[in-house]
């Protein structure tokens, strides 16, 4: 951690260096001071890599980016929001397995053009959501990048299900399975359409909240390994699109029923009968889409009602035809056009 | 990790998507699975995060990042060496702890004019050094950029003094200990310059040979701390501008021999004169760079000469001036102008 680690340098650096690079380290260090101690931590930010204490057990890995022009635009949202949603993509990826958040390292690349205060703002979106969730910054790297990115690496703990570590998987779904999700689903698809029609009122904002500032679901994670659920994922591509990476990862197929997706309100009330077309392929939403045998399903129902909605069944492999289908409130299946939408295309 | 995790996306989602990206994660999976693979991993790339089985000790962490324009030139190096440089200067980090790598995140942005089998030959960079020092890859992100970036996210398990997990900081220096550095220094920034003025022959190329296919000394950090050493950190930004990090941090001064400095024959033959400073201050060396007791110093000296270089002492912290001082071998200070390079400002 070359950049970072140069917090520490002697006051001759500063004076020779380019001012900036020394004040925006230091200013970011203060904001990461601020924020609650990452847990467990022997050498924090300034040496060579951050070491923290570890127990035996199962750890998990993610990292995930955001590029100014591709994952947001810099105009349009405040860079607050920006270090929150790249904690939050994270974490929620720490969800779905099932596990507790460690430890983070963040990486920025930061082009002429972005002030420091904007800097501090982001990196106070990030504490903020770390803080909230678990998961403090011990490290990480600060570059000169012609376009702004930023890199978050996150560590996880995982729960454990009758005294032993165990992961929500994508490759656990059995045929028969029940499939349920947390919360709702297309809100944050339905908070950027918002933003691009120009909508208001409350029930707009309430998107744009859930567009702005989604919530990762660590501790239903947790809750659904320490009660026997073994196969999950988080819905940031689409519900419909991220079910066909389950049935994919198990070799089975899906059916889902329609009128029991858990829509917003809000977005019926803003988007009528696109409400549910928006739900099936928006993404975002960093909900937990899980499976699981039905006895389990109805010991979950009866001690977390609420917490999640029962959606379809877990069906054999299909012989051809799409891995997932939707159905009405008669069973008759129903067309899916879009089927989530990809990071990697301009948005 | 929602791209990398998209490589086990179904059949349909490659027709319907933009193939470049699929193609891509396909292409990047296969250089990986040619890899020897990481150790103890439970669950690989294809799933929200990795899950990896960890023993009770201390991990390190760290990051570093390589922009295009910033930390190196497209046109001029190969993307392998890419690759590679952008592996060591993580593992490096590593070594300077005194651990040993352990498992490996990946993120590349890329822009549209990148083909796929540049970022296989970056991708055979990474994995050779990998495979050759530690670090499997577990996972990563592939994201959409105006600019190439590759940020390398590393953990590593520490070694043991006498049963005892512990690692290499730099704030670990006392008054009267020696100091010493692995290989040789200044090569790096020889085999730099070697290039911009477009040097030959078997001389030159040893040169560029070190900047573009450094080595982490993985294996002398752990024998540092194994041996009961406790200060060190690898010689990124220049030698004097790394020992200034190493005194500011323990708050001691430093005194180092000019004649001592272990300067490459190579760099004398290509630069006469300017070898000296051109090791005094150039970077990217990755020696590592350490101080030690008198007593403990003649003990690695009977074990593993050859291994390093005794360069100078540390004193107690000096009132003003400069914190580190270069002395002729009459002991008269010399003048030290250049103290390292920046990695923010373009090179």
């Amino acid at each position: 951690m070359p950049i970072i680690a140069r917090m520490t340098s002697s006051p001759q650096q500063q004076d020779s260096g380019r001012p900036g690079e020394f004040e925006l380290i230091a200013a970011l260090k203060r904001v990461i001071d601020d924020s609650p101690p990452a847990s467990e931590v022997i050498v924090g930010i300034g040496d060579d890599a951050a070491a923290v204490s570890v127990e035996s057990g199962i750890h998990v890995m993610t990292t995930d980016t955001m590029v100014d022009g591709v994952h947001f635009l810099r105009e349009r949202a405040s860079w607050s929001d920006v270090g929150w949603k790249s904690a939050v993509s994270n974490l929620s990826d720490i969800a779905a397995m099932g596990a507790a958040p460690l430890h983070t390292l963040v990486t920025i690349g930061v082009p002429a053009d972005v002030a420091v205060t904007d800097m501090e703002e982001m990196y106070r979106g990030l504490t903020g959501a770390f803080a909230e969730f678990g998961g403090g910054i011990v490290g990480g790297d600060v570059v000169s990048s012609s376009v702004f990115f930023v890199t978050v690496a996150l560590t996880g703990r995982a729960a454990e299900e009758d005294g032993s570590p165990v992961v929500l998987r994508r490759d656990a779904a059995e045929a028969g399975d029940l499939i349920a999700v947390t919360g709702t689903i297309g809100g944050s698809v339905g908070g950027l359409s918002a933003v691009l029609d120009g909508l208001e009122g409350a029930d707009a904002e309430a998107l744009k909240q859930a567009h702005y500032r989604p919530v990762p679901r660590i501790a239903e994670g947790q809750m659904l390994v320490e009660n026997g659920v073994h196969c999950a994922m988080d819905v940031s591509d689409g519900l419909v699109a991220d079910l066909e990476k389950i049935c994919a990862a198990s070799e089975v197929g899906a059916v889902i029923k329609a009128s029991d997706v858990p829509v917003p309100e809000e977005l019926t009330s803003q988007f009528g009968e696109e409400a549910l077309p928006m739900a099936l392929s928006g993404g975002e939403d960093y909900e937990l889409l899980f499976t699981l045998p039905f006895d389990l399903m109805d010991r979950l129902f009866a001690r977390h009602r609420g917490m999640f909605t029962h959606i379809g069944h877990i069906t054999d492999e299909p012989d051809e035809g799409d891995r997932v289908v939707m159905v009405d409130s008669d069973g008759v299946e129903m067309d899916l056009q879009s089927r989530g939408w990809d990071h990697l295309g301009a948005r």
